[in-house]
């Protein structure tokens, strides 16, 4: 892989940052190193990630005062428990404010590094090194960090920007092309179409697919984030099947069903909800859940039952003034957020999936 | 106390806040609704002023959906564990992204509540109803929010701007002048002469001088934060006593020394560097002495040994790349911020009071 590194520029004026696409990037420590300024780092990783590139990463950050931590794999330790032992690290190598926190591994690690590094003495500087597809065209873009609570996810949390994010493809051993799919349903119906006929390559770590599929997802992403940083609008967008996906995980316990297979499965919902409405074609729901059999994500909702189900969703972030506000298509390609539906619409989608009976 | 409330407008953007200072106004209905606007409100108090006040601030929040939690009181308990605790209780009470976080108590309850309002689903609005005047003149102005952590103060916090500040110079108990004297010595030559004047009245808690002084300290405060509102530079001149006094909580253990005795101690210790530069005359730092020990406020340090006390003073925040940042007197009434002395002047000053022998 030796193309030269893609660069998006992330434009949020003085905390614009730049993130860089390609491989080979964690060996590379003349990059590495333009875009560390710090002397002294912390780099958090996880008991996976951190064997297969801590050491090549670390060889790559010459003359630094390094540390590192590496937190358990998996999304139940999202935690504030193990955010409590990234700030003991953090206290533990006397990491100062002009320090840096960097982030080598999934979304969790960033997710929670990223908080870390907005807590700590108040805000000291994060880089990102995304080791996922779902991080590098997701967690990187948009600012978002935190844990979870046990009454629901990603409820303690901070905006926090990194200096930039660093996405190297030769991390990805495998591709779950949720995200991609997302970016497409939601905005840009010529993606879904790019997504639906590279699927195959994509799965198979084809260089230029992914470099075309994480530089376009992250440019839909900035561009709606960079116009509503502070979710107050459209940036609930993004959270495109996360109403539904967060019941399916919170029901299902963290860890049992992955993040990204519960929003899968919540944006078929979605869809089909959508499909009550009458936005949707029975022909476009069954795209939808054609796609995403083919990304061999699921099709079928665990058997909660509709009205726990809706429990569920009313504890979501996304509750405005007790009424659940939902991300729907309009059509492939356009997502809308609306209140603004009978609620016999969610009632059915809820019944018809969540009972155990479901298409 | 019948006087209208005096009325400070902070000026930050679009985050402007009022501070409201008079007398009775947690008993104001009218006036304490105006400034929450959120149908839903978590009140967190403590336990020695929740029994004090908050079955009557409660009843000055009529047809709103009121939850309350009362931390353990004193500076020991400034920690991510209580925090967690306020956590909990947003959970609990299902607070939404449109909920408010209300701070009634001294800086300790508003440094936790206004930390958790900055993380919970990653910031909610937050109102302070301070009760002590270090609440009223210090932590209401600047957004400063957070926790302790084993090793160091405030190591773990956010910036979180309230939405209002009521101060209700009635519920002020006792009026330990420290802050008053630091803004004084920091800022302004004439206040300071005003407070020595007047350190009996205050003292009495009389009303027109607690606006006068309570109004003044804001007002300087207010006028560096908004100039600095992220401390990269002049803001640091707030922190006038607090790398000394830093040490001293630390090395006595938090609760041992009250926040307030250690940094008024360290303004001392700053005074007294000062003059070891040649920046102030003998009789200026006798003045600083004198005017500590009228308010009732410690003049003599704790024997820790000065080796120890430059160690603790090592892992404060306002180390920049290695160098111990401090904030002297160039005269009284003009603060500076410098790493540039001869390091014989620390050492002396260190010696001088941590060995015992103090005068």
């Amino acid at each position: 892989m030796s193309l030269a590194p893609d660069v998006l520029h992330i434009e949020l004026g003085e905390r614009s940052y730049p993130i860089v696409i390609g491989g080979a990037l964690l060996a590379d420590a003349e990059l590495v190193t333009r875009h560390v300024a710090a002397r002294d780092v912390l780099v958090v990783t996880n008991s996976t990630v951190g064997p297969l590139y801590l050491e090549q990463f670390t060889a790559s950050l010459p003359g630094k005062r390094v540390h590192a931590i590496a937190l358990p794999d998996g999304e139940q330790h999202k935690s504030l428990e193990v955010l409590g032992r990234v700030f003991d690290a953090l206290v533990g190598a006397r990491l100062n404010r002009d320090g840096c926190v960097i982030a080598l591994g999934g979304g969790v690690v960033g997710d929670v590094a990223g908080f870390a590094a907005a807590c700590y003495q108040r805000g000291v500087d994060f880089v990102q090194v995304p080791t996922t597809l779902l991080a590098q065209v997701d967690s990187s873009v948009g600012g978002k960090t935190g844990v979870n609570h046990p009454g629901g996810k990603n409820l303690i949390g901070a905006f926090h920007q990194p200096r930039a994010v660093l996405a190297d493809l030769e991390t990805l051993r495998s591709l779950p092309p949720r995200e991609l799919i997302k970016y497409g349903l939601i905005d840009d119906a010529g993606f879904l179409e790019w997504i639906e006929r590279h699927v195959e390559s994509l799965a198979a770590l084809d260089t230029a697919a992914l470099v075309h599929a994480v530089r376009r997802s992250c440019e839909i992403k900035a561009r709606i984030v960079a116009a509503d940083e502070r979710e107050l609008g459209q940036r609930a967008l993004l959270n495109f099947g996360h109403t539904f996906g967060h019941a399916i995980e919170t029901a299902a316990g963290y860890g049992e069903w992955l993040h990204g297979e519960a929003v899968a499965m919540g944006m078929l919902l979605a869809a089909d909800m959508s499909r009550h409405l009458g936005w949707l074609a029975d022909a476009d729901v069954q795209r939808v859940h054609d796609l995403l059999r083919r990304a061999g994500l699921p099709t079928t909702a665990p058997a909660i039952g509709a009205a726990r189900a809706l429990e569920l969703m009313g504890m979501d972030k996304k509750v405005l003034q007790g009424r659940i506000r939902l991300v729907l298509l309009r059509r492939p390609g356009e997502a809308v957020i609306t209140g603004d539906y009978p609620a016999d619409a969610l009632q059915r989608t809820l019944q018809r999936h969540f009972e155990g009976g479901a298409a």
